[in-house]
């Protein structure tokens, strides 16, 4: 049993800030049959709960808290109770459930991320085979408060390259500045954005997720190939504008795209001429251009910081 | 040249949020000598700047920007003209440098996680040999925006165990529950942690920043070691507390502990009792406990999520 | 100047034994240009050379050898002046390179990674935007010792999955057996294999080695996809002999195959059925079967362990 | 059931050449407990087993077939029985009771890797609070076949770095060569090595593996530290010697060192001289140096590649 030699409510002024607790990664695969053909939903999703929660930090007791084991029991628990239709709407089920079954949970946040399967096409009897497709990964963000919803979509590990129609010249020259200008350079960047719907009434018909993360990832290619570019800025600026404009259920979008630099490899030494051919693709360091895009009017809630770094 | 077939300025309805940008990831390591005695600092420095940015987004004119690569250039360039004694100084240093030399930047934020080292001792004449102690990684980041300085240190990575002295029982239990109580269970977690320092006048006396790490890091240890557990939560306000009430100069401090589950193996269908003493370590899912503990009447500000799950 | 305190030459019965040094990980990325269309390789590279090197170990002398940062230069002029039509002709150019121009190498062994990308589609001018595919990664393994090649190609990471047609029974039950048997199971894998072709003389024709590479992906996930699976060691039998009958080229090919264990949830607490239904994705520990399936009479020589574990 | 349209044992001339399997990767974790002071062990086990395994590959029979699952449980089950004093002598163990107890097993191969800790030190009661010391993995490979033992340590991810009194002149030049030579450069590594014991007779006592490993460390970074190196063999060679003279237990040593290159920055832009003091560590490309140093009139049977690049 518990002899704490401290006390569990000190007398000093220290207070409890904003907290939150669940399971994190919980690696749901769920498979449904439609005679002898199969379709499968892979996910990983991270529960995270707040709410009354001052006693278990201070005195240990754990009267308000559904452990973290019952929050991934639920995750399985829903997988077969409800399908998995997108992972938008499975966090909503998750969210509503956790908000609405427990007293002292004021607020739920359901992170999922998602891997894609495709058909391995064979001569064979059935459709149950499955490749991993291996390219982004498809996340989904939902959050609950017990009245107003908010889901941001995303995707991360998208790499893209143009192998021309970038410059970069004009800029700012101090002291420090050594980088010669350029007018025709590749330009790659691994592709992490995350997406908010204006979807917040649960009275009001939800978007259908899965076709806006289709077209959404189809706007965002598009504008990283069509757009010539002087700057990453301005490739990021069109990618958020082209989706803003052309899909009315977001609201905001936000975009960290490292520059992943392709430099040039002086070949002269060799007594060859480099005409924009052979690349060194460096690792670290790398430009790091992080910016929200969004509607007129609207609120800009997704945190500035997608990553880390 | 650019001739972007869409237009640079869309009639859409359509605005530029929070954005920033600067070079992530410099890996610079600064060797001081003092005779044969040589000391070693290796840090990767994250730079991120913001400011009257919006054409390089809309119209790609970099008119404004100072590149990225300068940012790097400059990290180099400070680490020897004025040293690295702390990750923190260091990143006042360049914080500094770019607000009030740049008139379009208004903003810096510099990012550094530092590798500590310790010496291989031998029997060889000097002392320049190195091993990375290879423990937690210490954090720094370091904003000015002309006029207020924020300074918040941290670490992560560090993995902390106490095989006994951890209880969990009399939670919440609903249709979905299945865990059973325990009264002694092995509590594991990589503590990850930011601290923020009251310190935002540039006239007063910076913290002993180095100083001010070792003790916080001691103080988290020891508060993990002595708490008697009801609840990881109940531990991580334990270790908040503490260093609230030792180091005047922190404000606020916020975990990220996920519970790194030891689940006791089963040996009765071999015919042997498991006195807790063999465990499975598992990797995902994991409970994931987040707080923040603060001085009070201290503003939070540090964000929710440090990690991405 | 060395002023080592021990002998270079150590008295003790101390011998040297395989060593082998150069370049690794040099990252190339080479674009071709057909009018407005572009071609992109992306390349990992890595030199390991071998032959008169004992005097660099015992003294230091550097006489006999060719640089690392020398065999890296090599790889990037080698991009420019042979292209790079297959990972397999490009290794075979710079081994021959290697031992054929320098006296003290007698052995080279060129290893590669190959990352895929895809055109992206759009309405723009040019056909220079590439998405990376995030598939497997294509492995290229050349050796030359002056008289003989030896290739072996390969792929890692590709992830496959049969959710129905894979039993497990019938196996041996000592003390230590729990397992229950099953007659409907996921079986999944990440598929790593490596295959030598019985090419070996410089003077006979090469095969061609892309068009061979895309043919054994096909047949190995035909099948995968096709064998009904009594055993994650048959299923692999079934795709190395697929390979070996269909592709003359081939001699020899070696998998390992971790069987990912996708663990059925019970979900009978929650008074549900769970009919193959819903799946838990586990990290750790995995199953890992791992073989080499051969044409007969041919001499088996890819080595046992094609990961470190 | 099965009704593969495909013949299990195809007429093509296809042989099944080397195989293993085994559970990969459990991670074991033991307590061991003195009153109130407690000890730990951190292992992640994996084994393979191989034999008389033709059947299960072609026709899918399990007859001879323990499962993976087994092979888990019974490290679990042996943590219990017979303790964790090294993970050398664990291995032992498991080796001996898969190949004596089941008839179609010949050969099993351990691996293990090991994670350090180390006590907290507080003023709390008790003796069982844990901080990872995180520096180097601890690895041990232990094989069997009946008669003969071979036992094979090592480490990994032990990071050193030289400041000083390291050299790379005299080298050979070709028409690729642009590095100038030096006489004062950083020389670092991560050391991944591997040592192979004399001990193979079963009957013979064994070594004490911890006291070995524990002096071979030491005498690595004591060689690594007191080495004036004019190249990284060099180095290597001499790691490798001190070794093999001062541990009369060790026949062989295999060493795979990356050149973990820092380069010094070119501050003259900047109207800086760097005399040694700032530094670029690159991540890659990295030079890669792997030699075996072995005791005359012994065998290397240490595999050439420690890494898979």
């Amino acid at each position: 049993m518990a002899d704490n030699s401290r006390p569990a409510h000190p007398a000093a002024p220290v207070v409890l800030g904003q907290n939150q607790y669940g399971k994190a990664e919980s690696r749901v695969v769920r498979i449904t049959r439609d005679g002898d053909t199969h379709y499968i939903k892979d996910l990983n999703v991270s529960v995270a709960l707040s709410g009354d929660m001052d006693e278990v930090h201070t005195s240990g007791s754990n009267a308000s808290v559904l452990p973290t084991d019952t929050t991934k029991n639920t995750v399985f628990a829903f997988a077969k109770e409800h399908g998995i239709d997108s992972a938008e709407q499975f966090g909503i089920h998750l969210a509503r459930h956790f908000v609405t079954s427990q007293p002292a949970i004021h607020r739920a946040r359901i992170r999922v991320e998602e891997y894609a399967w495709e058909r391995i096409e064979h001569a064979g009897r059935g459709a149950h085979s499955f490749v991993r497709k291996g390219q982004e990964t498809r996340l989904a963000q939902i959050t609950y408060d017990g009245s107003s919803w908010e889901v941001v979509s995303g995707l991360k590990d998208l790499t893209v390259l143009n192998s021309t129609d970038s410059e970069f010249w004009g800029y700012v020259k101090d002291k420090y500045t050594t980088l010669p200008e350029t007018h025709d350079r590749i330009l790659a960047t691994d592709v992490c954005a995350r997406w908010r719907f204006g979807w917040s009434d649960g009275a009001e018909e939800t978007p259908d997720w899965n076709e806006s993360y289709e077209q959404v990832k189809k706007h965002m290619l598009e504008a990283f190939a069509e757009t010539y570019s002087l700057s990453l800025q301005q490739t990021l600026y069109q990618m958020g504008t082209r989706i803003i404009e052309h899909r009315a259920e977001i609201d905001e979008i936000r975009f960290s795209l490292p520059n992943k630099h392709h430099f040039l490899v002086d070949l002269r030494p060799f007594g060859m001429k480099n005409d924009n051919e052979v690349y060194f693709a460096a690792d670290r360091p790398y430009g790091l251009i992080e910016a929200t895009v969004l509607r007129d009017g609207r609120e800009a809630r997704i945190p500035a910081d997608l990553t880390n770094l």
